[in-house]
């Protein structure tokens, strides 16, 4: 038995007990002290470093609690067998550092483009951009970063022993009961906790979805649409099939008859065109899916919580009688992105195939996550929150519209007064990509229409859209960027009608024909 | 313009600004005070109330930021619409509550059944049971909440108003450094955060890779085996071929010709056989995934963390010079089932693969919870804790298996000293159900080696073996359930001779042949 050589330094911010801990498990770690060798008394390792017997205890009893010491009734304390131990540093390994380290994605939503895959796989291009106009970007400032950490802290002191288990894999029932009660009092949505599933994110939901309804379906979707569901229909190994779309949302009439047993709409806010669907155009959808058992309607109702103007439009799902629509919901944009929390309503056919197929999968979002949402929810914290958000995104919104408005070369505006970004169609006839690389070399980080329309739906010529995102940008970024843009919009413009002169004019159809009621407020 | 009749209580618990707030906006959502309508000068309600006036500023600027008033400037504060606000409130909605409000699965893994799929839809049996011995659950006491949520607290804090921003598709950078240096120290597996992806759980990320290898592939699994796994490819539509085990694994030399692309294996620790694969064998599989370029290994390396007897048993990865190993690794066990944090380590060609077809799906787990995680591990709480909990697991192990050895009724013991189970063979022509059944009456609930077996490859004449998870029983629960299980076995026993007397006594093979040289340690 050695004597343990011990400086203790009753100045250093750890306690006594710390330092005495942390010194004998170095030694066992370093190798000073050997398996089966015995360690001083606590009573005599107390007296020599002239402190309590309590430190001393306090210190062994952690080393024993954690594997390096055993003690052995009436003999005293032996040092283990450390070889099995777990000694994990953070010291750096030789790893070159992946691409992507300090990658960023767009906010709320991430929207990929047609090519855009492997684009996005970590090259971390995008934080480079001084103005951010890509939609799915969120306001940070405004966030009450106290009231989530509140309910966080409170989720986690009531959940404390419980937490260690795992959920209801449908996720916790007190969260769906809140959801279930916030989707009634906002969106109009009638439904139980128990048709509620809450997933980590609408792509999981819809891969989850996919397993519900099983392969070889095949999806109506309109043009252009949210491309994110498009790669995950095609990922699951469904067949999707473009539907033109104008300002009415998806062309129900143009849906083929042959096989397709799915509609993916936004029937609230359609991504990109910012349209609400009339109450004709839903009805004439229901029917569509009414018509065969197995039709279903999918609705993404994301972004449905910011409206600027007039009353706000109740979901489809709250119109549905006869269980055609499945609802998809997130937190993405009305809390942060990266809390990864959505959520599914089925009805009541889908939820007996759900139980018998994917029952078992636990659940993909963690209790402490649920918890916490489900307290910022029931504690009105939520509530305020939209409430603030909303007036904060209204004042962007209004600053960029009026920007707009000034300019000769602003063709049509879509989908203004809701959600988080408006599109902007240019009258002029240079190529959309030319545009939007022209405003990337001056720090603008733009997205066009183009890159949202499945492959098949829109003809060569047609003028540019650009979809411009205001929700991660002040007010005074609002300013400069469309300034910025202004300057780029009239170089683009110029070099075309250059570079252009000899080509015959063509009437720019393609787009029109789709889009060609804007701004009419229809839904009643 | 109305007075405000606001009674202050300067004794209330709450401040004085938030009580004016409270009342106007309660006024305003029950529409005593109206839209258009007024407000006092802050000034005046200041003098009224006999209170300072910026404590009146405090609270009419909260409401503004809420979009429950105006400020017009030089003119004062008008009620808005509040038509479109959010009134979230936590009222009890008439909804029937659902199955399931107090479910609980087990806990590390969720262990269904081969019926089990709508059985475990909710209806919250288990929790009944005194005893509960299925696998996968894990001890709580010896949890350390404090390091659990220090860590989140710092994670929280750390990342502020990044917060807000979604993550790496593949997870944060700083956690799968943290993972990646783990898995080399403590698995043997040498790989860069680059080839980590970081999932919700398991099973997401075995639909992720699903969609990574695409579709038609054909699995080959041990039987018995880990089946919500099997139940996953399933879903995926992938066929799923049955491979006998023995107590080296997978019987590779058994592995069908024809067109079998992926191996499931679990390699240093089977479930439910506990076995360890020996060098020969993995290097048999290793040789039969390289045969075929596109044949990949799944090494599910769940539980590895516990082991009380030998070596560490280092991962099948870290023998894999040619990219042909899947690393799949869980939290679940580790730190809890209930935090969802997963990882899925690819070989280089697989990456490719993933950032061209699912490189634009988001991170599946929140960033606080990663961060968390992170914060966990690199502060040496993990290590601290792993070492903690195998004392604790190793406790309870040697109490358990020291009450087996005592029984006659008891056979052969497969998977001893490591893991959180001891399934153990019963002496006798007894059906596994019926003791089940008879075990479930008095209060304990079990699960049989029929229950992980792929239907086409066991016999319906052999031993019941039962498992006996012990991770989440204390040592005197153990002791007691045992005492239970004892009597149970016996009457089981004594009525299945009585029953099947007249029946020709068969010989046991099917279940022996498969695990016949049980608690050699081959591994080299």
């Amino acid at each position: 038995m050695n004597e343990l050589l011990i400086h203790l330094d009753s100045k250093a911010g750890t306690a006594l007990y710390e330092q005495i801990y942390e010194h004998i498990r170095q030694d066992i770690t370093d190798g000073r002290l050997s398996r089966g060798e015995r360690l001083p008394s606590a009573r005599m390792l107390a007296a020599q470093l002239q402190i309590s017997r309590s430190t001393v205890d306090t210190a062994y009893a952690q080393l024993v609690s954690e594997g390096y010491l055993e003690a052995r009734r009436g003999s005293g304390y032996y040092v283990c067998d450390s070889g099995q131990l777990y000694h994990l540093t953070t010291e750096e390994r030789r790893d070159t550092p992946a691409t992507g380290s300090d990658y960023r994605t767009s906010g709320g939503r991430k929207y990929v483009t047609q090519n855009g895959c492997d684009r996005d796989s970590g090259q971390g291009q995008r934080p480079s951009a001084l103005y951010q106009f890509r939609p799915g970007q969120i306001d940070s400032a405004g966030f009450s970063y106290r009231s989530w950490r509140r309910a966080g802290k409170e989720a986690m002191l009531e959940l404390e022993h419980d937490l260690l288990q795992p959920g209801h894999p449908q996720g916790e029932y007190r969260l769906r009961r809140a959801i279930a009660s916030y989707l009634y009092q906002a969106r109009g949505v009638h439904c139980g906790p128990s048709q509620l599933i809450v997933g980590a994110g609408n792509e999981y939901l819809l891969l989850l979805l996919g397993q519900i309804l099983g392969t070889g379906q095949k999806v109506a979707m309109e043009s252009p649409t949210y491309l994110q569901a498009y790669y995950t229909f095609r990922n699951i190994g469904y067949e999707v099939t473009a539907v033109p779309a104008d300002t009415d949302g998806m062309k129900v009439e143009e849906i083929p008859d042959a096989g397709v047993s799915l509609a993916y709409v936004m029937p609230s806010h359609q991504f990109p065109l910012g349209c609400i669907m009339p109450l004709k155009r839903r009805l004439q959808l229901l029917a569509w899916a009414e018509a065969l058992a197995d039709r279903y309607i999918i609705e993404d109702d994301h972004d449905s919580e910011f409206r600027y103007k007039g009353k706000p439009v109740p979901a489809l799902h709250s119109m549905d009688g006869r269980g055609k629509v499945i609802y998809l919901g997130t937190f993405s944009n009305s809390i942060m992105p990266s809390i990864r929390v959505s959520y599914l309503v089925l009805p009541e056919e889908l939820l007996c195939r759900y139980h018998t197929r994917c029952g078992f999968y636990a659940s993909t979002v963690s209790r402490v996550q649920q918890m916490t949402v489900c307290r910022f929810i029931e504690n009105g914290s939520f509530g305020r929150h939209l409430n603030k958000m909303r007036r904060i995104y209204k004042a962007k919104h209004d600053v960029l519209l009026q920007l707009l408005k000034g300019r000769d070369w602003v063709g049509r505006i879509y989908g203004a007064h809701a959600g988080l970004h408006i599109a902007v169609e240019i009258k002029g006839r240079v190529p959309e990509k030319e545009v939007i690389a022209q405003a990337a070399a001056l720090g603008l980080d733009l997205q066009g229409m183009e890159d949202c329309c499945l492959a098949d739906s829109r003809g060569p010529d047609r003028r540019p859209v650009l979809l411009l995102g205001f929700g991660g940008l002040t007010q005074e970024q609002i300013r400069k960027g469309m300034e910025l843009l202004d300057q780029c919009v009239r170089r683009s413009m110029e070099s075309g009608m250059e570079g252009k002169e000899a080509e015959p004019e063509k009437q720019d159809r393609s787009m029109e024909s789709g889009i060609e009621r804007h701004g009419r407020e229809k839904y009643t």
